[in-house]
């Protein structure tokens, strides 16, 4: 039975890193809700014993999961995309933790007084939230991505082992995400981080990634994605 | 030897999850900061080949596991408090990973523009934030969580199945945060999830989380911490 996808339609958003995996992998999968519309997500969770606070989830014959970095964890034991021995594979696992927190950080540039304001209410507050983002959190976080590539023992084309792991197509992701929503400061500061920009760039010629990327299942870069490009919060 | 968990001195912040499931299964441990100061905390992690982004971090023999909800899912296991069916295994895991998404939003309230700037650099925001977080996020958590509790079909006085596991501990701690950040918002709508409360005056009256909570170790809240009672967030 196919893996299915239950996350909300017309962005990458969370849901991008369970297809990476998926992809990746090269197992059928649905994406209910892009086949019969958000609605399912929302009927789906309403009879579930183990309903999700929020998309995405993974159906799995009889097994309902959220949380990105739980399904990822799930995912990565049974299409191979994390380590076997277990104090890697809780690293693999910590590493996406990390990526998770960074993609909050990201979204509450542009919702820093929350979700339920749209982003037109929370414009001045964006630009100084966004600022400490550029230059405090995305250096603090990319030099640690580059730190963890330099001590892998396996070498720094992986962030774990010497193989891919669903943190490298994670952390591929999160590249994605701030090229395109701050180009600037990716210009800037990118190049202080080579090995993080090199496993992104390993990442996009995998066959399956690069099949995917130029399908179009894998939708554009929007506003009203997690990472959105407002100029004004890239100066 | 002794689990050690590094985590800052001074609040229960997100080291209290880590200390809540040790205190319960009543085994050894070194709260190493406490003994030796925050400094210990950089010094492990320049060194480590698996350094943590951010503390809390756990060591138990050669292993380095930070993420709060990781060194849970492995505690669970060593410590039996977590099912070991997979899938029950993972919707406690997953439960655990809602608690973490609340506990930023709790402390996004004092701080929306950042923990770069101080709570007085970001008042009126903070404000605005926090009314969001009062009326929209913490019923609609406290809601999910009630119904999780309904829909267990091993009855309401767990989360998973009919025994203790470290989400329940996550939980009570959850009640204890916001109990103590907005008691005035809990007086008005907490008696709407009287399942979530009397989980958590259920934690209360475990043994050794009733001696845990009596003695030095555990430290009362205060306005360092992630949860913070500052009135004018609470009206």
């Amino acid at each position: 039975m196919a893996y299915e996808l239950y996350y909300w339609t017309g962005i990458q958003g969370r849901g991008e890193y369970i297809r990476l995996a998926l992809e990746e992998a090269g197992v059928p999968y649905r994406d209910v809700a892009r086949e019969k519309g958000d609605g399912v997500i929302e009927t789906l969770t309403r009879k579930a014993q183990t309903p999700s606070f929020a998309p995405p989830f993974l159906k799995d014959g009889d097994l309902i999961l959220g949380q990105v970095s739980a399904i990822l964890l799930y995912l990565g034991d049974k299409l191979d995309l994390a380590p076997k021995d277990p104090h890697q594979r809780l690293w693999t696992h910590q590493i996406q933790l990390t990526i998770a927190d960074l993609v909050v950080e990201g979204h509450d540039t542009h919702h820093p007084l929350g979700a339920d304001f749209y982003y037109e209410d929370q414009k001045p507050e964006s630009k100084r939230r966004a600022a400490d983002f550029r230059q405090q959190r995305v250096p603090k976080f990319l030099a640690w991505f580059e730190t963890i590539l330099t001590r892998n023992p396996k070498g720094p084309a992986h962030l774990v082992g010497d193989r891919l792991s669903y943190a490298d197509l994670s952390l591929f992701q999160i590249v994605e995400g701030l090229d395109y929503a701050f180009p600037k400061l990716m210009a800037r500061i990118g190049g202080d981080y080579p090995k993080v920009r090199a496993l992104h760039d390993a990442v996009v010629e995998r066959p399956n990634i690069k099949a995917y990327l130029a399908s179009p299942r894998r939708l554009p870069g929007n506003e009203d994605d997690l990472f959105r490009h407002y100029p004004e919060l890239d100066v």
